[in-house]
């Protein structure tokens, strides 16, 4: 076992604010398992619904079982009326996260989770979620640029499938296919990293499970978390070759800037994730256009491990992965959104068991016990 | 000062997770200070438009300054005409909660932050938030219940007068206006409660302040934290005079059952802001119905000291006075995110400035290296 050095740039970094049964990360320097099963066994032998059964259902499905989940996913992929109309009022301008944000805060009102707070009512409530996320944000995303109101159901029985269904407007190839399930598996779950821990906080009031999964919506936002592979691909596009991206990249190594993509607050040898997306970005990388992406990025990666020891995290590769795929940038984070629920819906559950509000103090650098100067006097 | 000791129903209790200063709250056991000022100056002596400009703005302002900040907001009260569809499509049995979760989630599609995130750019969304909060929820109430569509502006000159001119549809008198600013001030900051917490977690990702404040409201909601105020009229309301009142609660506690509204995660002597409260509640208690009320809160107040030497916290005697003042229960805690929302936008800022992402760890308790069963065999 690696020795833990909290990072500088994390607050709280090792402190432990729970238990969880859900996830273990970084025990090794460089392992990930879900509910006890290593991520290179999940990401090999199985489908996301396969995945999303076990963060959410708490088992790994069979066969009959797996089938089944995904009849109920697919009956679970439309829109209210009411939605529908929310959703043809948010402009074209609006970034798809906060699209989903809205979404799932929408949601809450039409179908708001029952006051009883049951274990069924939240896996229902999060089968939905994670069923109709790609209904809601492209159906947006195709009225708000060319207002056309598209069928938010299609033959494909995968998340990922119906996700890259309503984007291109066709059945995806398998290999596309077989690339979301990969990713949806890897970004599925990752212990107390921030957005999950936003959920936790939220849940621990007693709140409910759309303002948790709200909140995590909004914390998945950011460039230093879930933003990461937006940027990641910002990078990459910078350059023409990668000759050029080296010479820049060791530029800016030099001037002390900061890489998007590198690195891992919680991995100390490498991201284990991040070998998995490099194949599948290899295997979708066949044209001019997607083969020239991947040799930056694969170029720019050996300059960071050359000159800074440091390793391409999960959001490096899934950039050209999904770059490859079509996929336009901005909805790269919410592809995050609608494997991640998965992981945080589980974490509302267990939070709400172990029955605590997270409510750490602060450190006071403020003034103290100031005279209050009456406003006739200031 | 008082001795810590960490409470066993919060986690990260005692922790600290940065600095602050915005707040210090409980070093004696009993006191709550913003930016260095007395919570007790601040409320007997300053509107709430004061502590708003001393939150979001940094300083008290003198009296020009609080005059043309108070215009300001007057004018910042609209709603678009795409905010009013979307509220006009929010159900009656929404909980008001999550109308204005997803008002501030729609506004951020709307007018997003910009993109350098500067300190200008908050400010400007705070005050516009804490302007139209009211407007955007008693549009909804009235639309919803009623099928209204009221207008959104008034002639009065204070947040707290806005709402209740909404909420009534008449000018109100001077002591609801003055009981208002009171209880907006007593809300509006508390240092690293969970609702804070939240804000400062997705913040610290690089998140936008809408994000922000959609998961502060988020976490708001929950019983165990904004959502008390809510319960502890529910309890009040159970009995139908003081010595009923005492009876059943006496058998509650005896039961061990927790009583809502009394004790503090914080305080340990007193919540300093009861009796600031309470004696707004017992001069709004006029009528019968009030005084009834008043005297039902006071006696389980006193059953509760009595017998558990637990002291009511500020949400307790809230309860009594929005009833004095006709507000509906479920309005209560929107109250509490009008007030709420000048102190998460003060630790937005707060946060950024840090530059940390807050990622605690988790103590893992679940199976280890279980072995993957292809499906077939499952």
């Amino acid at each position: 076992m690696s020795e833990f050095k909290p990072k500088k740039s994390v607050a709280l970094s090792g402190v432990v604010a729970g238990n969880t049964a859900l996830c273990s990360v970084g025990k090794s320097g460089n392992d990930l398992h879900y509910r006890g099963f290593d991520i290179k066994d999940l990401a090999q032998g199985c489908e996301f619904e396969e995945v999303a059964h076990l963060l959410i259902h708490g088992t790994l499905p069979n066969q009959l079982e797996l089938k089944s989940y995904k009849m109920k996913l697919a009956k679970s992929r439309g829109l209210s009326d009411a939605m529908k109309i929310v959703l043809e009022s948010i402009p074209k301008t609006a970034h798809p996260m906060d699209v989903l944000r809205t979404y799932v805060s929408f949601l809450g009102c039409e179908s708001p989770e029952a006051a009883d707070h049951s274990e069924a009512g939240v896996r229902e409530a999060a089968d939905r979620l994670i069923a109709s996320y790609s209904s809601a944000l492209l159906y947006w995303f195709h009225f708000s640029n060319s207002e056309r109101r598209i069928v938010v159901d299609s033959a494909e029985d995968s998340i990922g499938g119906h996700f890259l269904h309503l984007l291109h407007g066709q059945r995806p190839s398998q290999a596309w296919i077989k690339a979301m399930h990969v990713s949806l598996i890897l970004y599925a779950e990752h212990e107390f990293n921030a957005s999950t821990f936003t959920s936790r906080v939220i849940a621990g009031t007693g709140s409910d499970l759309y303002s948790a999964i709200t909140g995590g919506i909004g914390a998945l936002r950011g460039p230093k978390h879930g933003g990461a592979n937006e940027v990641a691909l910002e990078i990459m596009r910078r350059y023409t070759d990668p000759d050029e991206a080296q010479a820049d990249i060791e530029n800016r190594i030099s001037n002390k800037e900061v890489i998007i993509g590198f690195g891992h607050p919680v991995y100390t040898i490498e991201d284990p994730r991040s070998d998995i997306i490099k194949a599948i970005a290899a295997e979708l990388s066949t044209d001019e256009d997607s083969l020239k992406l991947y040799g930056i990025a694969q170029r720019i990666a050996k300059v960071m491990w050359d000159t800074k020891k440091m390793f391409p995290n999960l959001d490096w590769f899934s950039a050209v992965a999904y770059d490859a795929m079509e996929i336009p940038l901005l909805l790269f984070t919410p592809i995050f959104v609608l494997s991640r629920t998965t992981g945080w819906s589980a974490h509302v559950m267990e939070q709400r068991v172990d029955g605590k509000i997270i409510r750490p103090t602060a450190n006071y650098i403020g003034p103290d016990d100031l005279a209050l100067t009456p406003i006739e006097s200031r």
